[in-house]
């Protein structure tokens, strides 16, 4: 069932796909046509490349049965999810073998008394959600692509999204996880235990390592009671220090139930509203705008606490104005003008940055980033919004604002003001294919070294996902 | 200065005390009775050994230097924190040279816009407490070893304590680690953001590898703001299952503002409350009790909230009985009773357990425990207690009660019990050098060999903290 024998290419790889039909049957191995369109790209649209087979494998012996036969044939593999990704991470190379989780999916146990759910890596992240919900809990990880993304890819990614300042990013909601290796060794650490010191902690290794350590196959992830009252507001700020201070001072007063604490400089805040056709709430217009969710597990909580949190900050100067919904469409309203971003790939040709740096940096970097683009690029038209509370800054530049110039140097501008200051160039969307050439930004030689000698230790015939992250 | 060509043993250690003494000073490395005490063994008083050397380095360059010639020397080096560690991880066997982290201490930044603190790895966790409060935040990480234990040893063991229910373990306050690895080469990852996507999370490699793998220099740690109010309550409970259903009734209503959820069987109950001299607060005894502690933000809450919830909780019968602490002298006493486990070094002949299992499958687990203790040793005095919101259960055979057993046996009648749960023969204190041998409990082999592999990778000639882990 192996192909140990070295072979002339079309052979080897006839073998191998004999080999693979064999171990998974003959309907979990496409070629040519049958393999459709939706293995060629993610969400960036790049390549689109055909992969030379799909595979569909049902259960977690499968897929270790692939990746034996795909080792023994130094076989490329590229893991893939829902397709969703923003690095081009699951994008296949010519020749490279997909391997898709989309037949590993369900709900393979909710544990109510441990709080927990048992998860196959194609179960999309909607799913999981509801089914957490329907058993009294929820999911605390939450992103825009929560119907097709899939929590295997998720994993593989450590996804951000929208709760990251209350539950942390995907890593931090793992307790278990099965992962499959090249040499098809099958690592089930299904752990449900908050404390296990037994060892190191495998899971660490796989979450955030985007397909190139090992193939997750099923996850172990918390749940949380649902939160019982949310209130938002929006505030307006004259600069980013008092941003920061008001962060800290909710922090203070409300803890983790600060649940989200978005910043929208006024290009993007005005653009917005002009994209949403509704009217900015304040009569003037303000330096910074923040719009702030209060999330309680208290279902008594009418918000009179936020709101008086919110009217202290105001007497004391604190703050220049605040709106605080007071209804569903209040609420929607407001989140309208900061979800401007889903139109951009319409309205715009975005370029567009994910980058993290200290949170008391960013106001200083977006101020100095601005400046350098202008000079660079007079007349460009460039958005500033971010996740403060997670020091994640999102940037785009509407590449028709700067005709004619390479996308390429727009990223090498902004990279390089990034390095002095330590900052990522990948907060949520990890390196995949498009940030490889950046990732020395981030990352020392040491560091990259390290991380060259885990994948070798792991992945010696470097067959997963070779071309992607390195 | 390194030491390349193979020599007879005792020619190439004076060889590498010369390099030693060279690169780190001569006040730096130590030997013979110029060691002292410390350095010989820990908390658990095996061993004691005394090391072949003791360095002493000021600076992380010194670390590298000190690792760079024991590793051309192929000289095992084992890695020293605050000698308070519970499963030998740090005591020396003979021929070792012992890395101490005394001197690489202080507070080196707290960054209030980003709440972060940065640490050098001998900081005592007190110091760094300290430091933390006066700049107005919290440093999650708490355990009775505050004044002794260094944060190195903390995050190398990923050190448990008295808030994981509320938030995590030792890891869970990391966002940047900076470590040496065997070969000298220094992995600088002082990340500050919540969010990097770049590459492999090098920092979870390192926490919990009790420093097989590199020995921790400087750390990032998340601080929280402070909890403004807290109240305890010791509440009687009908039996194991009712525990889980008020523990999950707590947290749908205050999240993590519930602070502990610490469990007593009445054996241990009764035993704290003989050994501290007090009286049980309730009339009757009871089948379990609780010890909870509900820890909020908010400055003006006066527990009513939590109160509330008790009674609610009484008058439906989900607990038997209530009592709630009114004073600080109230706390303490309630608290007394749990933390009676201090004297169970003097008063006993401790043959401890820090096992983790599935939370709904303690209870279960404890009454077949208890069968088969008896059945084994009639007349064994047992405790069972544990922090149930973090699926961590404690037991102690009291050695006095069970004359004449191997201690061996004792370890092998729980643990063998443990093995089909996927339990955890360690929640909180690591391997180390005292539970190898039932690594393999909680370990599968393909586990065990991944580790393998990843020590390997990191350190090819093995020098650092070898016969620990594995």
């Amino acid at each position: 069932m192996t192909v140990k024998e070295p072979a002339a290419p079309e052979s080897t790889f006839a073998a191998t796909l004999a080999a693979l039909r064999d171990a998974l049957g003959d309907d979990a191995v496409r070629v040519g046509d049958a393999i459709g369109e939706r293995p060629m790209t993610d969400w960036t649209r790049h390549g689109p490349t055909r992969p030379a087979a799909l595979l569909l494998p049902r259960t977690t012996e499968q897929v270790a049965r692939a990746l034996m036969i795909c080792n023994d044939a130094r076989q490329p593999v590229v893991p893939q999810g829902g397709m969703t990704g923003l690095a081009g991470g699951s994008i296949p190379r010519a020749g490279d073998i997909a391997l898709s989780l989309d037949r590993l999916a369900g709900v393979e146990e909710i544990d109510s008394a441990a709080a927990t759910i048992t998860l196959r890596a194609g179960t999309t992240l909607q799913t999981a959600q509801e089914a957490a919900a329907q058993a009294g809990f929820e999911l605390a990880l939450d992103l825009g692509a929560r119907g097709s993304c899939q929590i295997g890819g998720n994993l593989a990614t450590n996804a951000g999204g929208n709760r990251v300042i209350q539950s942390g990013t995907a890593r931090d909601q793992v307790l278990g996880l099965e992962v499959v290796l090249a040499n098809g060794a099958v690592l089930s650490s299904l752990n449900k235990m908050v404390k296990n010191n037994t060892g190191y902690d495998l899971k660490h290794w796989f979450i955030g390592s985007e397909g190139t350590l090992g193939v997750i196959t099923r996850a172990v992830l918390k749940l949380q009671p649902q939160r019982a009252s949310r209130h938002t507001a929006l505030v307006a700020l004259n600069g980013y220090e008092q941003a920061v201070a008001l962060l800290r001072r909710l922090s203070t007063r409300f803890g983790n139930d600060i649940g989200a604490f978005e910043i929208m400089w006024p290009d993007f805040f005005d653009f917005g509203v002009k994209l949403t056709g509704t009217r900015s709430p304040f009569a003037e217009p303000h330096p910074l705008y923040a719009l702030i969710e209060h999330a309680s597990f208290d279902a008594d909580d009418d918000g009179a606490r936020f709101s008086n949190a919110l009217t202290d900050a105001l007497d004391e100067s604190a703050i220049r104005d605040a709106v605080i919904a007071q209804s569903i469409a209040d609420t929607r309203a407001l989140w309208a003008i900061r979800e401007c971003t889903a139109e951009f790939p319409v309205k715009l040709d975005p370029i567009n940055f994910d980058v993290s740096l200290p949170i008391g940096e960013i106001g200083a970097f977006v101020d100095r980033c601005r400046v350098a683009l202008d000079r660079a690029w007079p007349g460009n038209e460039s958005y500033f919004f971010g996740h403060i509370g997670d020091s994640n800054l999102h940037v785009t530049v509407d590449g028709r604002s700067v005709p004619g110039v390479d996308h390429h140097d727009v990223y090498a501008l902004v990279y390089d003001m990034l390095a002095p200051l330590r900052g990522s160039v990948s907060a949520e969307h990890g390196i995949g294919l498009l940030k490889r050439e950046f990732l020395p930004v981030s990352r020392s030689a040491e560091e990259l070294a390290a991380m060259r000698a885990i994948k070798h230790a792991l992945d010696p015939n470097g067959i997963l996902n070779p071309g992607k992250l390195f």
